[in-house]
């Protein structure tokens, strides 16, 4: 929990930093497993990075959890979504019983899934006509994060969202972290058309110019904090998972990011520390237009890329496998010696 | 089994094809889904897919087996692997043992797991010196993978391989199949140096010159059929799998194509049968720098791309999961009637 805006800002400047003693340790027994050098590819650093990451040579994934978190947005009046708002709680609804993408995934994986809604019957303002949240709200919102995850005992932990209107908020947030105009960052998020997505890049550009958030790509001075861009911007679920990546930080929790929105919710941390993401690998890049230029824009490189565009968490469920893979290879093979076989002339 | 080699070619001409009325019954299921058309991106696809080819509304996952042919290779006296001959006997023992990373993925993920090495004390010919095999050798592996299929009773099937020296062949078997010189699809196996790469790729020039399979990429007369390539530059873990892969089709059973190797095997059939694949998905892209080239000609869509350079199936262990993710959330999710969910405006 943080008590105060500068308490959450300040633990960025005090962020740990993986142990390079069991990364080593890892390379070293991945270079002695019965395959040729570097054969496993991104299953091998994903094994070294967790190492480093849960501080054991031999990195376990006996508990994955996956928090949702769930908004509802006042930007939605500018008829930027083609669902209505009423389609969030709905869909919490729906979490709750079982019948949601994520629940079919979380179940046939194995992973606990927990649903938070944040204050739905109060959407968050108009961001084109006003800051999204008050301090108070904001800081609220990132807590409600933050908490999530410093109650956790898990391996590794994932988040998705849900919040009808909240890829306009994700792209408001990307472009007020990366620069570039609405028409550069709006896509159809649930299915708008083109004549919507227009609308919504216009939104996005009225709200970028009324908080003095249009950024300059070159000159990146006079940028505001991450804080401040996610109260005059941003959408509960989006501070909520902002709080969670930093808390997952401080306790070594390593984490899975989900899609275009969760990837927006935390970039603007990067405006403060550039290796804030070094506990996080992108699960998936999504068919949301301005995913793979947020990704490039944060040095994240997807794991997968199967033109998903749901959110929920739905992506990095799926990534999750690729990292069990990865730790059970580690963990399970032989090495050379154990098997008797020749290593290579 | 395929008696002659007649009935094994004659059987390319009557391949069964997908059932279009379950394809479309899965794709009205996915359009009541909670979640907006089309969101699950090639989640949906697979479904759709496997719905044809299983013949049944919400396809099944119960039993998932894979099969791992083992074969040794003549051409590794010309140098083509940093590793001896020896090794693919004792990766069958680590394979018997459990140690291997096929194990592992099969392990974790409850997949049933078979090894069949192939005559490993008689290596095929050196193909840069003389055919490969005979013709009842040939056959007698093709078989081998047919056979194997036959008796399983999964609901996905998918083909590892090891044989040391066996990216040698593949990479002739591609280049007989597609044109282009050794340069064009020799690469670093198990971690050949540079200098490494030129000679295997001077070897697979030769095997092409000695048997006359320098194909013309623009005029694609007078090319042999997948038995003869086979025969004459293969290897019998490669015939199995297409053999395999063959059987599979006859009996509806949908297939998940592992790396270079596997792609390799089966792509001679696509001489015969442009939808020879239809019941086929592509795993993933390995580091391998020729496979990409063959998926783009056969005209497939990797599921992964992760760097990996394994065989042994193990980028097709990995996929399984995302084709898991993408049947349960066909089968599980709810409708938006179900759910009582607003659909869109």
């Amino acid at each position: 929990m943080f008590d105060t805006v500068d308490s959450f800002l300040s633990s960025l400047n005090s962020l740990p930093t993986a142990e390079t003693k069991f990364q080593e340790a890892a390379q070293a027994r991945q270079n002695q497993l019965t395959k040729p050098h570097g054969a496993l590819g991104r299953l091998e650093d994903i094994a070294i990075w967790l190492a480093g990451w849960q501080g054991r040579e031999c990195p376990k994934l006996d508990e994955i959890s996956a928090f949702v978190f769930a908004g509802n947005h006042g930007v939605v009046e500018e008829g930027v979504s083609p669902f209505p708002s009423s389609v969030t709680e709905q869909m919490v609804q729906n979490f709750e019983q079982g019948g949601a993408a994520i629940n079919a995934l979380t179940s046939v994986f194995g992973h606990q899934l927990s649903v938070i809604p944040l204050s739905l019957d109060e959407p968050t303002k108009n961001i084109a006509a006003s800051p999204a949240m008050t301090m108070e709200e904001t800081l609220e919102a990132i807590n409600a994060g933050a908490q999530a995850v410093e109650q956790c005992t898990a391996d590794l932990v994932y988040f998705g969202e849900m919040g009808i209107g909240n890829t306009t908020i994700a792209s408001t947030l990307a472009a007020a972290t990366c620069g570039g105009c609405g028409a550069e960052w709006a896509g159809p998020g649930t299915g708008l058309s083109s004549k919507g997505i227009s609308l919504k890049a216009e939104v996005i550009d009225r709200a970028l110019a009324l908080h003095n958030l249009k950024t300059d790509k070159v000159n990146r001075e006079g940028l505001q904090n991450p804080f401040t861009i996610m109260r005059l911007v941003g959408g509960r679920e989006h501070a909520a998972i902002m709080g969670a990546v930093v808390a997952a930080r401080l306790k070594h929790l390593p984490v899975l990011l989900d899609g275009f929105v969760v990837t927006a919710a935390v970039a603007p941390l990067s405006l403060l520390k550039v290796n804030a993401f070094d506990h996080c690998l992108a699960a998936h890049c999504s068919a949301e237009p301005g995913h793979q230029r947020l990704l490039d824009f944060l040095w994240l490189d997807p794991l997968l890329s199967l033109d998903m565009r749901l959110g929920e968490g739905t992506g990095a469920a799926l990534a999750v496998e690729i990292i069990k893979g990865a730790v059970t290879t580690h963990s399970q093979m032989a090495t050379f010696a154990e098997a008797s076989i020749s290593n290579r002339d």
